[in-house]
């Protein structure tokens, strides 16, 4: 950063053979977090780390960001400490500082993100290229964020905030190491993040591919929150199609390419759950060989439950 | 724009030689307009116009923005085409496209702007630059868009919104071609656009040079609203100095440079209104020779009123 806060606007040198990766997230309380549920600095922690995921998705590092913050006057004190201690942690962690921002006063907690990356020429991972054939994968285990937010809406304060299932909720991590790697090697035809659901993002990516995909129900069970905290699998099914802010990649190889991904890259588990197919329509297919189309069932804010 | 909605996020190939310059702007129903007042193309337009009016102030190119936008669901028809007729208008009028962003529901009006735009490496204009001596400058005529407020506030819609003296305060144009000379040039010591009023934004110039600056009344009064809109100097004079929103240049110039600086700049006024001093604080001299401090009487969103 050449010059950060305190002039009209930030200066940021690109690096020559880079592209700059743009992209900015709405975090508002009410929709996106809920003050008294939430712990503040998970607030903080949360806002750049959830935009941050949006450069590990085109395989991009991010380089700095810019916070948008409207708080009501009695936030200034002790809210705002926490806050800045959770945005100081995730901006340290993600080698991404604070660049600039605009602050104002509201009687809500009104949060946008613009993160700025950058991914070597021609190295982006888009959405548009997976090919009918490209096995598809998943990193992590899917529908762990949404099993904490059930916790933490269900137990009306009394849960301990350091529980072990809480910590994906309240601070992901964006899997920019991973993004890097697939866009370094040009090992993924396309990627995206997950952070509305698997039934709602894997129809966007087909969508923007033309193409269609069919997922493998029990290869989708071994890349989903495991048995211990929900015993029944239509739960953890519904968990790994719908849940929300994951923050794990999607992303597709060509056969020819699979041989050279791992089963876990940097700790992190990839499991391939299914292909790309020619028809269009996202469909499931179970052990007895039937499948189903899947309904998207994540995150819209447009649609009335 | 290699890439623009509908991925992750945008791809944008910097100039080689440039520096990116990045700054954003909340716009917000209640604060920043009023949505019952206001006509909704203008809200488009002052949007982008005010976010990019700080890369005018750096000097700079806009390149392309990123739009965040929460609406009410009763808004998605009529009030969103009306919002983007105004918001393209002023995209096509600033060579500034849409790269993208991020729409989510709300019961109020919220917009997040992030302009990103450019500026040769090294010719950025900044705040810190003004020594001891140097001319103060403004382009333009300070306190029109105030004025054009008041009008709208006091008429109770009873006003024409096409009326001239409203002009200024719906529909701002960013003085991007002004601070590109500026940089090109390398005329200006340091630069700041006029977004919270003289009395409140001269002051923070001052600060990041480590200056102070008196204003000279008479010269002033050349550089204000015209004399039918508003009859006494008095309320004038208030207009021009705690007036917002006029997204007007304030500039510093060294003494060896002012015979390169014009009256006029393609047709925008440009005003000596008054030079860098080497006390701390900013005041104003009247006709007989006295001095005061000015208050500092702009907007400022955490001040109670």
């Amino acid at each position: 950063m050449r010059l950060g806060i305190g002039d009209d606007a930030a200066l940021f040198v690109p690096r020559s053979g880079y592209e700059t990766i743009l992209t900015c997230d709405w975090f508002l309380e009410g929709t996106h977090f809920l003050r008294d549920r939430h712990p503040t600095d998970s607030v903080g922690w949360k806002c750049l780390a959830r935009a941050a995921s949006d450069i590990a998705a085109m395989g991009g590092t991010p380089r700095c960001f810019l916070l948008s913050l409207a708080i009501p006057n009695e936030l200034t004190g002790r809210w705002l400490t926490d806050f800045l201690v959770g945005l100081r942690e995730a901006s340290r962690k993600l080698k991404c500082p604070i660049a600039g921002g605009d602050t104002t006063r509201q009687n809500r907690v009104l949060i946008n993100v613009t993160v700025v990356g950058e991914v070597r020429r021609g190295h982006a991972l888009v959405r548009s290229g997976a090919k009918p054939g490209d096995i598809i994968y998943v990193s992590g285990r899917l529908g762990e964020a949404d099993l904490g937010l059930s916790a933490l809406r269900s137990n009306h304060g009394k849960i301990r905030l350091s529980e072990p299932r809480l910590e994906k909720h309240l601070y992901p991590e964006p899997r920019i190491a991973l993004g890097q790697w697939l866009a370094d090697r040009q090992l993924a035809t396309a990627a995206m993040d997950l952070s509305d659901g698997l039934s709602t993002d894997l129809p966007r990516l087909c969508a923007a591919s033309k193409v269609g995909a069919i997922i493998n129900e029990s290869k989708l069970e071994s890349a989903t929150v495991e048995h211990n905290s929900v015993p029944k699998w239509n739960k953890r099914l519904a968990l790994a199609l719908n849940g929300g802010d994951d923050y794990e990649l999607l992303f597709t190889v060509a056969r020819s390419k699979v041989r050279k991904i791992p089963s876990t890259h940097r700790g992190l588990k990839l499991t391939a759950i299914g292909k790309v197919s020619r028809d269009s329509g996202v469909k499931i297919m179970r052990a007895d060989g039937q499948s189903s189309p899947i309904k998207s069932g994540g995150w819209d804010p447009f649609r009335t439950n």
